[in-house]
């Protein structure tokens, strides 16, 4: 499927210069929705997970569907806050200052094969904050699936060992 | 199944006083997520649903894979300044001030059928808001479904002539 003629690109949002991949007119239609949704989960079976974990929020939107039609359990990644139990946490840079992502600490077990799903692949700080707390619980992530990469900003290089897979490719920063 | 067991009771999350239902324990558990979702589908296709909407962000995490289950579009019902595009808004109130939610403007067409899925009705705000919206687009809420109802907080008067379905309740508020 051509999943590009479901993303909207909105100039300018949310700040002067962005073009900004809108999701949301490919999760409104069934069809585009459920097909990528195929997609992702060939992949995280392809590589042997059995858990998913997804960023807050979008990564919720396609993570979720992804584990549901596996069988397998799904694990948030989370601003800080947000998780009401014992959590660990990993910051990352950005352009300018830090964010924090966290995760349960029973969220996951020693020798759990996890797969990150998420909306875009940009520099990739999302994804390696979510392997770094994988990996302090002893669990290993076996692959990434974005639906959107945005390849000239390298994120991939972040994790050059774990196979990625993306429905998208745009070739923009 | 008994998905209560599966939800874990953390007091005085947020705040002091209160009993926060954590859904994540369900949700890391593939059979009882599946389940879940199994039984939320059933509802939204005996009442018609060709669209599910859900509340930002763990409306994401039930309503996205019953629509994937179901082969139907997904709107998410966000924060203000999250949607890209133009959008109409409904404000709330809470026992403090109000909140605010929107729906991009082309989610939604006259005559689509939606069923409403989020984690937990308290009140029933965020739910009257997500029944506004659809409306002001000619869309109507054929059905709310929700994991967890906290039955003391009567959000359901919020909604009397729409069919709800809950796969658990609480005597609490």
């Amino acid at each position: 499927m051509n999943f590009d003629k479901y993303i909207t690109n909105v100039p300018d949002f949310p700040l002067p210069g962005i073009q900004f991949k809108d999701i949301t007119t490919l999760i409104q239609d069934g069809d585009a929705f459920s097909e990528a949704i195929n997609e992702m989960a060939e992949f995280a079976k392809s590589v042997g997970a059995n858990m998913i974990m997804g960023p807050e929020s979008r990564g919720f939107i396609f993570g979720c569907p992804v584990a549901v039609k596996l069988g397998i359990g799904f694990v948030p990644l989370r601003k800080p806050g947000k998780l009401p139990r014992e959590t660990i946490t990993e910051s990352y840079d950005l352009e300018y200052g830090t964010n924090s992502l966290e995760i349960h600490k029973d969220s996951l077990k020693p020798g759990d094969k996890v797969v990150i799903i998420d909306d875009i692949l940009a520099t990739g700080g999302t994804i390696l904050a979510g392997i770094k707390l994988a990996e302090r619980l002893g669990a290993k992530v076996v692959g990434v699936c974005e639906l959107i990469e945005l390849t000239k900003l390298n994120g991939k290089d972040k994790f050059k060992d774990i196979p990625l897979k993306t429905l998208i490719k745009y070739d923009i920063d």
